[in-house]
């Protein structure tokens, strides 16, 4: 007989997300263990009380969700819940702070639609941040060519070093842009762009983009004006301007809301799943069919 | 169909009130996110949770309650709450810290069973806090002449011209109750008499309030001992003394709990509610048939 | 008709145990109210709305249970929560801060198993803890000749008079054991040796516990190695090693587990039932039949 579904939810900010807490109701968590302000040190012991209080065979109805606003944290805390875990002592275990993985997901997943990724050369601005180094990765698992951008080249190069140890085999160039010169260039062959960078900076100029002869898709994930592509609303959702297919912030939230609760559902299905930006992504192509 | 219904308890207090979460319970919320500690900085990020998850189809399956000791502090949350929303995306939100509201609606409920209020003339001791102001408007909304009484005149006065700015046409009366000989003037021709002091502090002696001649009913708002309107026990219920009807904190607590779970209830009933002292009221004689 | 079952969890600890959230929810509970930090100073009012909200006859469907790390501040938290209660107005609460009161229960059942308490002598070792004073305290209560052991005399020798003032006619005797000859002393006679010690410590050599000619069960309820009883090992249920049966931490879990579903659930039969470790032991033997 299966246990009720209860998901402990642990939050580095303040205050829990109320955003996470709706999705896992949604989702079907029966009742939710909302922890603010976690840090690494407390998640020992809140681990242990998802690990042994069920009995082996009922692991798979606890799970943990690690959220939050700072991606850092998150990660932080994932770390050490897996840690924790030992044998087959363990539950399952998803990560989304600051909704980076979902986002991510949601974002390659849009730009499939249009273009084959695996012959694609895709353009990442702003890939150096937590959503823009995700997006990256799973560009890279799915076979295309991934420039990675950043106004500093060298930060860019670390982006692409540490993605190229977690993909091998991954095809990609760091990329400086700091110009209009170096941004047309580096949208010359591209087929996708994808713009992660913070709210209210534009990165390119909607005549910037419109240069971009190859472009099929262009993808903004900033929700704040301006935006970083130019051109754009954050409410497209596949709107064609200046020939290509255009997806803003709100245009993706649909889709990215679809993974969220597939990714939480999915937590309740065995005890030992790692739900981190690749298995997310898995999940987005699952219910996409 | 229809969504579990969450409520969202934000709270201004270190601990969030239990109080007010067995009643969100009673009044059949299905998952509540209890928020402590809640400051007007945060309440943004935590309003967008609720407002971006389910939908604008859904919005009324989520719905916040602004509690606490401190009214002051749940006014100004509930005023950023407010200002979050734009156009249709906002959930049904309600004010009850310290249950000024609930408190506030069932006094003047319970006044009303004794005396037509649009005919009353009513004398509110301690004006000036959130429980004395509220009870001041909603009188001068059913069309009492309001006396609001403190013992400082000018505090009487600010309290009048607040209430007058929000309620026009409002009939009401700054009176300063400093000395034996004010308070006995201030009840001359009262029918009504409503004590919404500090606890443990007597505002009137039995005899003076035996003085009023004309009152019909007197009801005493704090639950501490000595109360304010001496003579009257905490548990009254309309029990009659001095040719009088009268009401104690505890005697009026049902009624006040019926309508703090009707407002929970109306709460799920649409997407754009606001519940603060007048619609909390109108719920009040609602359910009072 | 009944209400739902609020569970009101009072834990001093920064994060409130998950451990204690998800045996509530195996235990039937509804709702569960989780508080973190609790301190003495907030009681009142947390009690107060656990008392004040569903009316005399639904008291029962909600309750208070107190834990967190700390047990000497979950008691002073036990100690307040039942200072705020009077004449009908509480609700049933039980302590288990630690675990120390399931634990204390657990092991004196498993005791119990193999020799007749009111005919044994038992040592408890670091027997001046939460835990091992509990053991004490349940060891006398059923009648055993109960030698209370620590390296300190004076400790051993406080906790007897404590124990003595709760048990009228309780068998104690203060031990002293800071050497091997002194271990071997208190060993001599007993059937049954309990350790209760900090994790990590080794309180007994494996040659010295066989030399307890007498003994017929020894538990370790420390968890992390080296185990208080050198040769038992934590999974130990009943095992037999050097003649007498063996418990660890994690052998007693499961009778540990279900006395404290136990103990929950019959917190919501009644809305006066103080829990602590004498009333959860008589539990503990209620279910063992």
């Amino acid at each position: 007989m299966s246990k009720p579904k209860i998901l402990l939810q642990l939050d580095s900010d303040v205050q829990a997300s109320v955003f996470d807490g709706v999705v896992a109701v949604d989702a079907g968590v029966d009742q939710l263990f909302r922890h603010s302000g976690v840090q690494v040190s407390q998640v020992r012991d809140l681990a242990y009380g998802a690990m042994f209080t069920r009995g082996v065979d009922d692991l798979q109805y606890t799970a943990i969700f690690v959220g939050g606003s700072d991606v850092a944290a998150g990660e932080a805390i994932l770390t050490q819940v897996r840690r924790t875990f030992f044998g087959p002592m363990r539950v399952s275990v998803m990560l989304d702070s600051n909704g980076a993985n979902t986002t991510a997901a949601a974002a390659v997943l849009s730009a499939a639609k249009h273009c084959p990724l695996a012959d694609a050369e895709a353009l990442v601005l702003a890939a150096t941040g937590p959503v823009g180094s995700r997006v990256v990765r799973l560009l890279a698992l799915e076979g295309a060519r991934v420039k990675a951008a950043s106004r500093n080249r060298a930060r860019a190069e670390t982006i692409c070093k540490s993605v190229a140890a977690q993909c091998p085999g991954a095809n990609l160039t760091a990329v400086e842009t700091n110009s209009p010169a170096q941004n047309q260039a580096a949208l010359e062959t591209a087929q996708i762009v994808i713009a992660a960078g913070a709210p209210g900076v534009e990165l390119l100029s909607t005549a910037a983009r419109a240069s971009g002869k190859n472009l099929l898709v262009a993808i903004d994930l900033s929700a704040v004006p301006p935006l970083g592509l130019a051109g754009i609303e954050a409410t497209d959702k596949g709107a064609e301007r200046d020939g290509m297919a255009c997806y803003g912030a709100i245009g993706i939230g649909g889709t990215k809301m679809k993974i969220h609760k597939a990714a939480i559902r999915q937590l309740f299905e065995a005890h030992d799943q790692v739900l981190d930006a690749e298995e997310i992504y898995r999940i987005a192509q699952r219910i996409a069919g």
